[in-house]
């Protein structure tokens, strides 16, 4: 058969996934995909993500690529994959893409959110932490605005091998309110294992006045790997976009 | 025992609820609110609730009433109520009120906001009724103009007996975008059962063009009991707000 390359837009609520990616005798959403698309195209395909977000973490923008027989009509095999996945899980857009576009190696840039509430909540509260107390904003800001440039972030890397080492370029690290919330944004080239969940775990030691600004950019600087706060939930954190060359807002 | 008057401001995930009012072997907000009150005060508590939401209807604004024994420290009591409901229900204030304050027969209005996704929606689906395709929102808009003023409401009423009528006076009612989303917000001084739903079915029935604007506006002069779309799915319903005479937004 010939293959076309086609790019996935995914969206996923990750509460009841073991994460992206596939692992034996656990639900992950790469895995509930392939499945999918395995039921609705009779053969085996493999999915690559562009982000491998960890148990429990959502996406509102993650990007995968696969190579589907040619020709086909994208619009109902993405219709097929919708009706047979959980609603967990949706394919929000199919499209033929350039047979060199690699959903992982061509991504320059992810941007994640992370959402606080400062009190306990029902409503939304699987896609929020509940921080039963109000931590400073100026003080989390404070941490934040020592992110952007390229840093080793093996201080706040869950131990795990990195084979790329742990160096990143963070563009863009932004708190701001929402309504009640407070909201994290943080934009970088690559991110390494449980970096933004520590990050965020960190910042709200600060703002709650449990760590000096001082401290957290000094863990930044140094390497340490002793020092961080705990890291923060995976429920408030969320894939929302990854970025290419030459690409356009979704 | 003296009894204090106090009021609670609530906040619900109403998915797993069958409803804010106490109903033989179903769980309900108001049974899990005086379960929980119970264990707390060592004493059977009524609630009177402002709003008597449906089946898997949400409240972020739920307000109720309960007399307790006096004095005691209701930031205390909060917290212990907190601490045995489920994570679903969470009781966001408790303040001493008048002997007079009746949650539900002092409410001047209540707001409820429905939400809208125009695509299929993994995050945050619990908050949402997903319609697989866009309505149009100057057609919506066209007939929620046609509500504000008094109403005789029984087009839009679920079958029940209305003890009090079907006439309601319309505050506000109108259509906005939220980032992707299509939101309706409407406030009365009152609603009958299945009023918001009902309306919402029958707006998005002309936002896709199988009803006119005019057959909509016609049910709502006529009172025919026929020819309402289907009501919209409780999930995107929320209680926004109830209103009380001199009170200031939470």
């Amino acid at each position: 058969v010939a293959l076309q390359r086609v790019r996935l837009d995914i969206e996923y609520d990750g509460t009841d996934y073991a994460g992206w990616q596939v692992q034996p005798r656990q639900a992950t959403v790469q895995g509930v995909l392939e499945h999918a698309l395995g039921l609705v195209l009779r053969r085996q395909v493999r999915l690559v993500g562009a982000g491998r977000t960890d148990a429990g973490v959502h996406a509102t923008g993650q990007v995968a690529h696969a190579d589907l027989p040619f020709p086909l009509d994208y619009r109902r095999i993405k219709a097929g994959i919708n009706a047979l996945t959980p609603a967990s899980v949706v394919v929000t857009a199919i499209r033929e893409a350039s047979a060199r576009f690699d959903a992982r190696r061509s991504a320059t840039g992810r941007a994640y959110v992370y959402r606080l509430a400062t009190r306990p909540v029902a409503y939304g509260r699987q896609y929020l932490w509940s921080v039963h107390s109000a931590p400073s904003l100026a003080a989390m800001q404070r941490c934040a605005r020592t992110l952007p440039g390229v840093h080793d972030f093996v201080s706040f890397c869950v131990a795990r091998s990195a084979p790329k080492g742990t160096r990143c370029r963070v563009l863009e690290a932004k708190w701001g309110r929402a309504g009640a919330e407070l909201r994290f944004r943080i934009v970088a080239d690559r991110f390494v294992h449980g970096m933004v969940r520590s990050l965020v775990g960190s910042m709200v030691e600060v703002g709650l006045g449990r760590m000096t600004p001082e401290a957290f950019e000094s863990l930044l600087k140094s390497g340490r790997r002793r020092g961080t706060g705990p890291a923060a939930p995976a429920e408030g954190l969320c894939l929302t976009r990854v970025f290419y060359p030459d690409d356009r807002p979704a």
